[in-house]
C-alpha cells in the first residue's frame, strides 16, 4: 500500500478561507484562498474550493492525499456539521464534512477554526510541549481552543472553548448571536472598530486640545469609517486615542481571561489572528486586567503569548493535522 | 502481599471535616467528624485526626488499608499542600498531605474538596457514565470539579475548576479571596444569608401587606440573623420574600453556568453541598437564566441534576477513591 505523504488544510473564517497542500512535515506546497461571504450557498463554496484545489491534488496524486481537515467556526467535530455560526454567510445546520468528503471523494474531517488552529501551535508553534494551554482567535469573531493534558477538550457537544461567547459585559453590546456582551463583541477586530466609532462620536463632540496630536480622529471625519488595522497603526504612532482604544478593548478581555483561567488553569494563553497582532497595544492592558482579577493562587503564573506562525499558516496546519490523526 | 481492602477519605470544609473507612464496594465502615473551625494550627487538626481515627485503623489492621485520601478547599493535587484557602482557618501554604502521611505513616493523595466530590458522583452518584460534566459545591463556599473525556481536568497548577471564583457580578460583593463579585459571595450558603439580610433590611423599611403572609421577616426581626435553612423553610412554606431571595439567588448562578458551559460543554451539572438541598428553590432559576444566557448550539441540551449521593458520603467516597487510584 502506497504511503500518503500529504495532506490538505482549509481553514474557513468569516471573511477569508484559506487553504493548502501540507506534506508530513509541515512544509505547505501550495496555498490559495476564496472570500467566504461571496458564497451564498455552502454547495457553490465546496465546488469553488474543489475548483482551486484541483490542479494541486492532480499534481501530487490524489492516492497520495490521506484526507482533507477542516477548520471552521461553529464547526463540530462529532457530527462534522457546522452548526448555527453566527460569521458565516450559511445559517442553519450545515453538513460540511459530509459535502467535502462526497465532492473530493477523499476522506474529510472537521472541527471548530481555533481547535484547528490550537492543534496548529501545539504542533508547530508556541504551544509546542505544552500540556495545558488556551488558544484564543482575536479576528472578526472571538474563537477558542482549550488543551488539557495535552489534549483538546471538546466537551459533550463538541463545542467547549467558545469564550468568545462568555458575557464580557452583561446586557452589553448586541453580539451576531442574538445574546448581549460577548467578548467577541468588544475584543475582537470588528469590537475595536465598533469601540472606535463609539469613542470617536464621543470624543467628535467634546473635541479637546489633546486632541490636536491625534490623527484617528482627522481619518474618521474623512471617511466616517476606521478598521482595526488603521486604530493599530495610529496607536503606533503615538496618538492618545487610540491608546485608550486598545486599553479598553485589552481590559475586557483581560477581566474575561481571568475567569477562564479559574475554569482552566493553563500554563499559558496564546494569541492568534488580526486583532493579535497588535501584540503589546492589546496584550499589556489584557495581561494588567487578568492580574489584577486573577485569584491568588494564579497570579504572576500565566503567560499571554503572542502565536509565533504565519496567520494562514497555522489554521492550515492545524486542520491538516486533523486528516493525520 | 497482603491485599490492601480500605482506603480513608477525609474531606475537610470551611465548616466540618468529615471521614471514614471506605472498602473497595463504596461501604463506609466507620464514620466521624470534626469541627474545622475548632483547630487554629493544621498541626493540631492532623492530631485530631489521628485521635479519631485510631481505633477504627487498629480495628480493621493498619497492614489492610492502602492509603489516605483528602479533599481539601484549594487542595493542590500536584503539591499535595492546601493553598490560600480563603474559608479555612490556616493560612498560607500548608503541606497537609506530607502531614497526614507524617501522622499516620500511610501513603496520602490530596485535592480539591470539589474534584473530591466529583470523583465520588463520577463513580458512585448522579454522574456514573458521563464522560464530560460539572459537578458544584453549593456549600459554605461555592467549588467544581470539571471532568472532561471521562478524567478530571486539573490545568498546568492543578487549580482548574475554580467556579466560585469566576466573577458572577463586576466590582460586585467583597469576597473572602480579596476580590469582589466572585460567585461564592451569591450562590452560596453565606451568599444567599447575605441576599437575605439584604432584601430584609430594605423590606423592613418598606413593609407593605405582601409581608402579613411572611414568616421570614419576623424571624429575621427577633433574632437579628437567618440562616440558608430558614430562608429554605420559608420559601417551602410559601413565603414570597425567600422565594424572591432564592430567585435572585439563582439567576446570578444560572447566568454564570451559561459561561461555563461555553468553556466546557458538559452533558450535566451536578450540584451538591447545603445549599444544593433547596433542589428547584435554586435550580428552577438557575436552569432559567442559564437557558437565557446560553449560545444557541448549547440551549435545552444540558441538565442541572441534584446530587443522588448523601452529602457526607459522597466526599468521603472521592476522596477514598483518590487513595486507591
Amino acid at each position: 500500500m502506497q504511503e500518503k505523504e500529504f495532506s490538505i488544510g482549509i481553514d474557513i473564517g468569516g471573511t477569508n478561507t484559506d487553504f493548502g497542500l501540507v506534506n508530513r512535515r509541515g512544509d505547505i506546497s501550495f496555498q490559495d484562498n476564496l472570500k467566504t461571504r461571496t458564497y451564498k450557498h455552502p454547495g457553490d463554496f465546496v465546488t469553488a474550493l474543489k475548483n482551486k484545489l484541483t490542479a494541486a491534488i492532480r499534481e501530487v496524486g490524489k492516492e497520495k492525499i490521506t484526507g482533507i481537515g477542516i477548520g471552521a467556526p461553529n464547526g463540530n467535530v462529532y457530527s462534522g456539521n457546522i452548526e448555527l455560526a453566527a460569521n458565516l454567510p450559511w445559517k442553519g445546520v450545515i453538513p460540511l464534512r459530509q459535502m467535502v468528503k462526497d465532492a473530493f471523494a477523499l476522506p474529510a474531517f472537521l472541527t471548530n477554526d481555533a481547535n484547528a488552529t490550537a492543534i496548529g501551535e501545539m504542533t508547530y508553534g508556541a504551544a509546542k510541549g505544552m500540556q495545558d494551554f488556551l488558544l484564543i482567535t482575536l479576528g472578526t469573531g472571538v474563537g477558542s481552543g482549550f488543551v488539557a493534558n495535552g489534549k483538546l477538550i471538546y466537551g459533550h457537544d463538541g463545542f467547549a472553548g467558545e469564550l468568545g461567547h462568555v458575557t464580557a459585559i452583561r446586557d452589553g453590546r448586541p453580539c451576531g448571536c442574538g445574546r448581549r456582551g460577548c467578548l467577541e463583541t468588544y475584543a475582537s477586530a470588528t469590537g475595536i472598530v465598533t469601540t472606535a466609532i463609539e469613542f470617536l462620536r464621543q470624543e467628535g463632540i467634546k473635541f479637546d486640545d489633546r486632541m490636536q496630536q491625534d490623527w484617528l480622529l482627522p481619518v474618521w471625519e474623512k471617511n466616517n469609517r476606521v478598521s482595526a488595522k488603521e486604530i493599530y497603526l495610529a496607536a503606533r504612532a503615538g496618538d492618545p486615542l487610540a491608546a485608550e482604544i486598545f486599553d479598553f478593548t485589552g481590559k475586557i478581555l483581560g477581566q474575561t481571561l481571568a475567569d477562564a483561567v479559574a475554569i482552566t488553569s493553563p500554563k499559558a494563553i496564546i494569541f492568534f489572528g488580526g486583532l493579535a497582532k497588535a501584540g503589546a497595544y492589546i496584550l499589556t492592558p489584557a495581561k494588567k486586567a487578568m492580574e489584577e482579577n486573577l485569584l491568588a493562587i494564579f497570579k504572576n503564573k500565566i503567560e499571554l503569548i503572542p502565536s509565533g506562525l504565519v496567520e494562514r499558516d497555522a489554521a492550515i496546519l492545524g486542520a491538516a493535522a486533523l486528516a493525520w490523526q
